[in-house]
C-alpha cells in the first residue's frame, strides 16, 4: 500500500465531523450529528471518487477496514441496521458512510442524507458515544489525540 | 466459497428488478426504474442482512464483483458519479444498490431512495441499455436466459 500521496481532507467533510483515528488506507471520522452513531471512512487517496478506483490490494484493505468498523459500531450502538453508503454527489472526495440506524430514528426507514437538521454533540454525549467504542484497543486502528484527550476528559 | 443455502430473494427484489445474470457471489438484478441505470448485488446466502456478515473469502468476492459491475456500468452509461449503497431498512435481505448518477437526473444531487416515482422500461429501452453493458462477454459474469433472450429480440 502506498503512503498518503496529496492527500487533504475536503473542507466540508473537515468542517463537519472529528478525526478519531486511522486505519492502515482510510482516516476514521464521525459526523458531529447526534441524532444519528454515524462514521465516515475516508481512503487517504488524493483525489479519488470511486471505490472501484483503488487498486485491489486497497480493496482488500477497504473492505476490512469498513467489516471491523461496521461491526464495532453495531455491536457498541445495538443497532438495528446498518447503512454502509458511498454517494458524494456533493462532496466529490470518495469517503464511506456507516450510519447505525434504529426503527425510532427521525429518519426511519428513509435514507439520513439530506433529513432535517444536523444536532451537534456536546461534549458529554461525544465522550459517552466514543467511551462505547473501545477504540483504543484496536489492532488496525490508531486513535487521534483528540480521542485520547477527549476520552480522559 | 459456499454454494447457494437457503437462499431466496425476497419478493420485494423479485417484482422490481429483472435477474440479468450471477456472479460467483452474487446475483445481478436491473432495477425496473428507467430513470436510472440502477443495478442490485445480492450474495446469494440465505438470511444475511449485512456486508459484514459475509465470512472473509466471501468479502473479497464481493469486492471484486463490485468493483467489476462499478466499472462496467459506469463506462457503458459514461455516469457523472456512482452511488454505491446497502441500506436494507425496508427490505432487510442484504442487497447493495449500484446507481449511475447524473448532474441532469431528476434526484441530483439528493440520494435517490424514495424520490419520486419508477418508470417502468419498455422492451426498446431496456434492450438498448442492457445491450451498452456487453454483459455477455465478462468472464466473472454468467447471464441468466432473460438477457440472452432480450439481447437477441
Amino acid at each position: 500500500m502506498d503512503g498518503p500521496v496529496n492527500f487533504e481532507l475536503h473542507e466540508r467533510l473537515e468542517a463537519d465531523t472529528f478525526h478519531v483515528g486511522d486505519f492502515p488506507l482510510c482516516q476514521v471520522l464521525m459526523m458531529n450529528d447526534q441524532r444519528f452513531p454515524w462514521f465516515i471512512l475516508v481512503p487517504r487517496k488524493g483525489q479519488m471518487t470511486e471505490l472501484y478506483h483503488l487498486t485491489e490490494e486497497d480493496r482488500v484493505h477497504y473492505i476490512q477496514e469498513t467489516s471491523f468498523l461496521s461491526q464495532k459500531i453495531m455491536d457498541a450502538f445495538s443497532g438495528h441496521k446498518l447503512n454502509v453508503a458511498t454517494l458524494g454527489n456533493i462532496v466529490p472526495q470518495l469517503h464511506i458512510h456507516h450510519v447505525v440506524r434504529f426503527r425510532e430514528d427521525e429518519a426511519w426507514p428513509g435514507p439520513v442524507w439530506g433529513q432535517g437538521t444536523a444536532v451537534p454533540y456536546t461534549d458529554d454525549v461525544l465522550k459517552e458515544r466514543l467511551s462505547r467504542l473501545n477504540l483504543l484497543e484496536g489492532e488496525l486502528f490508531t486513535p487521534t489525540q483528540f480521542l485520547v484527550d477527549m476520552l480522559e476528559k
